[in-house]
């Protein structure tokens, strides 16, 4: 019997969620298999397809199941048949809400070998951390329309902010920056602007710094944060931001970083009172999808953020650096042309040592 | 007697501000007497200073003042020593609102010769225009708070977007697609998750095109036109887009078009109800004020956009002339260490012919 069973539910969702989900698993399974570890799969058909057929994008009873998994491993979700935003507020963010995954956690990492489409751009220069807060701010949801189709029409869209979602995020991302060598942390916000929740997590973050003496504190601007992704990368190590400049800078994070092919994430309840789930920053690309086009590198890293976080480190380390490796074999231009699964299988070789 | 008189007020603000505004005014003047037009100037001192010494942001008498004006041209605003927002919504946002610039104008334009950080992106590749709606959205300052300084406090802050707003500066952006070669209009938002703000921008693109059948519309959402900025930059045109997307795409895009001092912009009231304001994008840059440092090309181009709005065709298109040829012998290496005075100056002489 293995040492240490984990529980795994897999959501493959639309497009080309499946094939890369495939490859995460593929490279899991060798991972577990070198490490002792048993991983049960359950997978659960949600997306498009089913939201067609039955009018469901998450019943209560599937939302049950999931609850009891250790994990959740999650392709992508959302197809142009499904109307904008039913598939991504039924399912993606009812279960970041429903597990309270309030840290959203992102890695902003250029790996040796990958090309930036930024000029003179090293690996040393772009290793930062998005800590993306994942259950509040716009994403809540609340707002509302007056008048509707009228031409006094008026459309109001509120972020929440509360001091309990905006501590628990903060704090998380202080001891993150505590354990890393550069130890800065740097709020992301528009506090010159939106200026109640612009204060609120400015005096938590202020009132939160004495307790991580060692982590220095920077301020900038969402607006200039986006500039200086592109133009000054090394000035971030650890940022912590809202739900909605989070998922803007990641997104430019990704393609900063060499592309959305090798960003991963991470939805993460630390309490661990509901399973986390790991998914790839990218979409369900359903204009690739079925070709075997579609990089797995990013549901590959996401399952290492998954490793690490069920305390699996030797495991997570080992994908790591197979992912590490098989970049740097691309770089070479030895393997440009491969598909999906054959990366999935250059990297699962390597895993498993024969790489 | 000039054939034509424009009254400018001039708030050359903080930092780098007076000294931009200088060289934009030296400039102006230049292109003036080339084309026998007076300029008018009218200096009001708004700002940090005039904050420090009598708490005042913007008096009211001087805001009716400024509306007698023909137009503004801004510096900067904003200094460490006065608290984050007092400034911006105290006197820039405050202008911006009572003087319904509903139209905030940003080129995002790689000019020959100008050195981007994207590797392999040409001058070709990037030549939109984003069109950001500058009276409403987040920036209405609408929210509050709620038990604040208690574990149970809660900041709200509400976008707020209405129909006259968002058709008034939809109509702006497609009537400007219908005029380039390429006619294609871009409206990018964040539709799957701010459903009801989004859902009455997507209609009022929608009720708006049948009026400009020749302009081709897209959408994206906001993290994606993040990256595509970096990635496909040659996808935009046009780009419509709410004041707060808007904030954060149009520093990016200074940051892949060459960076922060070439970004101009103008806050424009459409109906001429109001002056118009033009300014650069860039802020106040304490750190390298009154050194010489700072780049003037992002004001003398808002100086541009002003002489566009004020319908002074000719003589915007001397200037403009006047700053790509500028930019292009800056690339040939000869004139790098120049201060902001001396590319000042040998802007002006190019408009007057003697470049
Ligand atoms: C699909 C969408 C709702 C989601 C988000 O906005 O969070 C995605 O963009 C992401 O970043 O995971
Ligand atoms: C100074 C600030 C209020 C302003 C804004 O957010 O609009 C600035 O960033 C800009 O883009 O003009």
């Amino acid at each position: 019997m293995a040492a240490r069973t984990v529980n795994l539910a897999v959501i493959p969702g639309d497009g080309i969620g499946p094939e890369v989900v495939a490859e995460g698993l593929k490279v899991l399974t060798a991972a577990a298999s070198e490490h002792d570890i048993a991983v049960e799969t359950t997978e659960y058909e949600l997306g498009a397809r089913r939201w067609h057929a039955t009018g469901e994008t998450l019943p209560d009873s599937v939302e049950e199941e999931l609850r009891g998994h250790d994990a959740v491993l999650l392709g992508a979700v959302g197809d142009p048949s499904v109307p904008s935003g039913v598939l991504e507020r039924g399912l993606l963010l009812r279960l970041r809400f429903a597990f309270s995954h309030y840290v959203n956690l992102r890695p902003v990492r250029l790996y040796p070998g990958v090309d930036t489409p930024l000029a003179g751009v090293r690996p040393e220069d772009m290793d930062m951390l998005v800590v993306r807060e994942g259950t509040e701010g716009p994403y809540a949801g609340m707002g509302g329309v007056l008048r509707k189709g009228t031409p006094d029409e008026i459309a109001t869209q509120d972020s929440v902010n509360t001091r309990l979602g905006v501590e628990r995020v903060v704090r998380y991302a202080f001891a993150k920056a505590a354990q890393r060598p550069r130890k800065k942390l740097t709020l992301v916000h528009k506090d010159n602007v939106l200026t109640y929740a612009g204060e609120l997590w400015q005096r938590v973050v202020r009132e939160v710094a004495p307790d991580f003496p060692a982590v220095s504190v920077d301020y900038t601007h969402v607006d200039a944060a986006a500039m200086f992704f592109v133009s000054q990368p090394q000035r971030f190590d650890v940022v912590v931001t809202d739900n909605l400049f989070g998922d803007i800078i990641t997104d430019l994070g990704a393609a900063v970083a060499g592309g959305i092919g090798m960003a991963a994430s991470g939805n993460i309840n630390p309490e661990d009172d509901f399973p986390s789930m790991f998914e790839p920053v990218h979409g369900s690309a359903p204009d690739i999808a079925g070709q075997g086009k579609a990089d797995p590198t990013a549901t590959v890293l996401s399952a290492v953020i998954m490793l690490d976080h069920l305390g699996l480190d030797a495991a997570a380390r080992k994908v790591e650096e197979a992912v590490s490796a098989d970049l740097r074999v691309r770089a070479e231009g030895a393997a440009d042309e491969r598909s999906t699964s054959a990366v999935g299988d250059d990297i699962a070789k390597r895993v498993a040592g024969q790489g």
